[in-house]
């Protein structure tokens, strides 16, 4: 794997839909009505259903993940969650999309990968920073 | 423990609810959108989201192995799934009553009981019996 400063990883838009949050829901333990209760959630003043912060974070980096072709060579990820991605109730619902640079290499050959994941063009990470090991 | 044909078991209500259905979704494997998704759920025909039949089923054993004080005295049991039991969107949810009585005393200090769960007054089990162990 050549990789330098500068190389950027293989974008992918990823899915999120109301299943899959009831499904995160289940996996992580956090049943919060925020994340699949369309009433509580506007109730409480949110735009709609919204994505488990965690759940984001998660998807994000796969784009990491599947360019390493190892998850086990993810060493920190750590990210700010900036803005809620909200569900619409219907089968399709809504996507994000991840991409990623590599901004630094580092001892070890170790490397410092920068995502940027936006939700209908607007960033919801900040400050997403992944430490990988090369392969 | 004084058992005989006729004995009644303490009744008991549960709630329902739809953090109750998003729980067992996750906790069952079943993700059926009509146990979450209001809109799904009328849209293929029926009154409300619905509660997992399995789940009442469960619920209403409750009787059973409360009376009982161990879930290991429970040998067999079954229902017939005869009307779902339709949860609405708020906190309260919704209630189901169960009641349960022994009809029989079989071999080896085992008895027969069969329980009545209802909804909105209307039985929503049918035939469910429960053989246990008596302690």
């Amino acid at each position: 794997m050549s990789v330098d400063v500068g190389t950027e990883l293989p974008s992918q838009s990823f899915p999120v839909t109301r299943a899959s949050l009831v499904r995160y829901a289940g996996a992580s333990g956090d049943f919060n009505p925020i994340h699949w209760n369309e009433r509580f959630a506007r109730e409480v003043g949110l735009p709609n259903v919204i994505a488990h912060g965690m759940f984001t974070m998660a998807e994000a980096v796969r784009v990491v993940t599947d360019w390493l072709g190892d998850p086990g060579r993810l060493e920190a990820y750590s990210v700010r969650f900036t803005r809620p991605v909200p569900v619409p109730d219907d089968d399709a619902g809504t996507v994000i999309e991840v991409s990623g640079k590599v901004t630094e290499l580092l001892d070890d050959a170790r490397a410092k990968v920068m995502l940027t994941a936006t939700h209908e063009g607007q960033k919801i990470l900040g400050n997403a920073v992944a430490i990988v090991r090369l392969p």
